[in-house]
């Protein structure tokens, strides 16, 4: 296995965890958030913004990176990191959340999934044995297992059936791997907490490098969401990372962090940004509307203005004008704003006032509203 | 007037001039490429980023900037170079191309120009005093008369009234204006010569800081362009700066150079980055096309691996992709390309060597055919 993962504190508010993730990339403080660069690219960023407004780990998609560029191009570049000239860490899905996202294209049976691609309509197998081959070729530090994403609504009988032929595929990925990449396996069993226990403890049986928690963040109410990663808490193994996929927003980050959740991984900032709001420390600033027309502030009063030197007036035009740069800026702003919170988390675990820091920012910030 | 420009060098072999334009944001030769800003930004670029790949002077759009974010806005932030956070020179154009590029909604009178606005088709009424009007606000170094841009195939009758009408238009233009920016009329008339001859010399007549050329590169056969420019080369003054608008390809900057134009501004360089094009020193490279699927070579073998590290298979996947970062990557690229293209012909000129650059390039690239 290619890296380590050390739990240096538990938070004595909150037991959330702070720990280092050791990689062949270098290591990463967690709880660590991840930007997403589906297609080898995180939208409208530089791999040196990425950079400056990260961790320096990102996440890109199997699926995506399959259809567009294809594998081919990939194995000439020697991976995805060469291809996009990407010198930081990186994690790939196995494909699994595309099983969810585009359900009306797919049919699902024990050997793997059929999808219609979403490009051109062809007809494209997915196996456990190949997502482990595609994650191979793009050559991140860290692989998943190929898992059903299923939908929260999903009946006992259905989920309980995705759960075992999610463990099925998930021991066929395991045999599969030829690399000394890093293999988490995808706990399932959607909101139910038997499922989620069986899926939780024969995952572990099976072994990974880490354990990732799929299934939430996918139109569940979030209390729902809480009470699943708070119910695996205890139940995942002390010493290996912990990420909980597709998430997130502020309070889903903090919430899942005090549940014990060591990674992350989200569009919202990028998406939200593309969509016209910044976040700040105050909560959402939805640039795009009409009340900022003249507003000379910058973005935050005190700390963006070297980083976003324009007013909220000229950001709002680049909106309205359908300018390329708002999606630049913007993004680079949200991403600097989770990365700052991730680093006053970090401090708050290692201080031990990690429910203080909470209760300030359900105070201070309108996200928990 | 806030300007000056210093002709220093003719080229022996063609006539070419070098000279320097000193204007209150600096001090910048000629020939000169801008960058077109047309909505208050050079899409898809930071500022950082403009200035690095351009001489540090560029134009925005009056009429497009009118319509959004309007003057109000751009008046409460001390005009446009504040509301960008620009500190580079500025050029604006008049709103008088929008009377050709937006033909189908906007209706002509003595008094000025009746619009039917493009984003929510409110009308919109320009006139010759109110494009200085808003051109002050707006705050350039050098500012523009409102003319009319006729089409191409405009018979002598409509020519000659519309010649007329601009002269007009400049002479209440000039009147209006109440600042010290710096404005150059425009001289018009379309192919014919005897009216581009009268429209020239009753343009110099009224008196202005520089003389712009428009009504051309709307259409019409290159080789009627160059039949323009090289018909005004001895009729336009020695000193002042020939500014030929909308213009251009590497072939019709170098044609026109020839031709004693100073002064060019296009959106080209960027346009053709965003349709998948890049600017090399052999020509074109059509990036988005399949032959560079996994071709590993960056945009050009030498001199861009620092500027672009990308292969040319990654920059295809994000056209493909229809990444952002595509946009942003080539068009650094194709405005450096030009930015070196007008180094190199302002040294060819100093040198009296233009006429030979001219045939190497003629010799050694693709974009004259």
């Amino acid at each position: 296995m290619a890296i380590s993962f050390e739990l240096i504190h538990e938070c004595k508010q909150t037991g959330a965890r702070y720990g280092k993730l050791h990689t062949p990339s270098g290591t990463f403080e967690t709880p660590i958030f991840m930007p997403v660069g589906t297609q080898g690219s995180v939208k409208s960023l530089s791999v040196e913004e990425i950079k400056s407004c990260s961790e320096g780990l990102i996440l890109a998609n199997t699926y995506h990176l399959w259809v567009q560029p294809g594998t081919d191009v990939l194995k000439k570049h020697n991976g995805l990191k060469s291809f996009m000239n990407w010198d930081g860490g990186l994690l790939t899905d196995s494909g699994g959340y595309q099983v969810f996202s585009l359900s009306k294209n797919r049919k699902i049976s024990e050997e793997g999934v059929l999808f219609k691609s979403h490009k051109d309509g062809s007809r494209l197998f997915m196996s456990p044995e190949l997502s482990i081959k595609i994650q191979e070729i793009i050559g991140a530090d860290i692989i998943m297992s190929f898992d059903e994403c299923p939908p929260h609504d999903a009946d006992f009988d259905y989920l309980k059936k995705s759960v075992d032929r999610t463990l099925r595929w998930a021991k066929r990925g395991k045999k599969e791997k030829k690399s000394d990449q890093a293999l988490f396996g995808i706990v399932q069993g959607g909101l139910n907490e038997k499922l989620r226990i069986y899926s939780t403890k024969k995952t572990i049986e099976i072994g990974f490098d880490g354990y990732a928690i799929g299934g939430l963040s996918v139109g569940e109410e979030k209390k729902e969401m809480y009470r699943v990663t708070k119910l695996l808490k205890n139940l995942l193994p002390k010493n290996k990372p912990r990420y909980l996929m597709g998430v997130g927003s502020p309070d889903d980050l903090i919430e899942n962090i005090m549940n014990g959740i060591d990674m992350f991984d989200c569009v919202y900032p990028t998406r939200l940004a593309r969509h016209g709001t910044a976040l700040t420390s105050k909560g959402k600033l939805i640039l795009k509307s009409l009340r900022y027309k003249d507003d000379l502030r910058p973005i935050e009063n005190d700390i963006d203005e070297k980083l976003i030197p324009y007013s909220r007036s000229y950001l709002r035009h680049l909106f309205k004008a359908k300018e390329l740069l708002f999606s630049r800026l913007v993004s680079i702003n949200n991403l600097n704003y989770i990365k700052n919170l991730m680093y006053e988390i970090r401090n708050a675990i290692k201080e031990d006032r990690l429910y203080d820091f909470y209760l300030e920012m359900k105070k201070n910030t309108t996200y928990f509203i």
